[in-house]
């Protein structure tokens, strides 16, 4: 059980997972906390949603669902790890590459 | 165009997105409020990382794909629509179009 400790912690994604889970129910409560302050506009959006479209529109599904992408649109903020590394990894692929296509032609 | 503008408020999902996309700025301003809290263990991790790993290590990189995983993690608060709906929506759904098929056969 020790050395899958000492695996573990050495693996930086693992690592920075661990952190993650311990921050996760903290920064939940804060997220939430975030939510509330745009309550009242999507509960407002969605019970004029179902006033215009009909009662079988599910309002608490409409909110639900916009506030899951609204999260999903706020990791936009932190733009993926091959986005990031793409700018010298793949600059220098690419010279490489160049410099290979110039030799061939 | 005034007619494409009444097609798309009469989409709850459209309604939605189109709030969705209004907040999503000052969404986004909280959510940052919300990391500059935890930046710090963030910052301490990922250093601590690159120490027991080794000098390749892309302390910005860790901490950005932390930041999106606490993000992603957060979604779970707001369970998908499939799945909430599939209680009693999906099955009606399932009925009716069952029905159509039955019809046009």
């Amino acid at each position: 059980r020790r050395s899958h400790m000492v695996v573990s912690f050495t693996d930086p994604v693992v690592s920075m997972d661990l952190l993650r889970a311990v921050l996760q129910p903290s920064f939940n409560d804060d997220i939430m906390a975030v939510f509330r302050k745009y309550q009242q506009f999507l509960d407002k959006a969605a019970e004029n949603v179902k006033e215009n479209v009909g009662e079988d529109v599910q309002t608490d599904l409409l909110i639900t669902d916009t506030c899951r992408n609204l999260l999903e649109q706020a990791k936009q903020m932190f733009p993926e790890a091959e986005t990031k590394l793409a700018r010298p990894g793949v600059e220098a692929s690419m010279k490489r590459s160049r410099q290979t296509d110039d030799d061939s032609t």
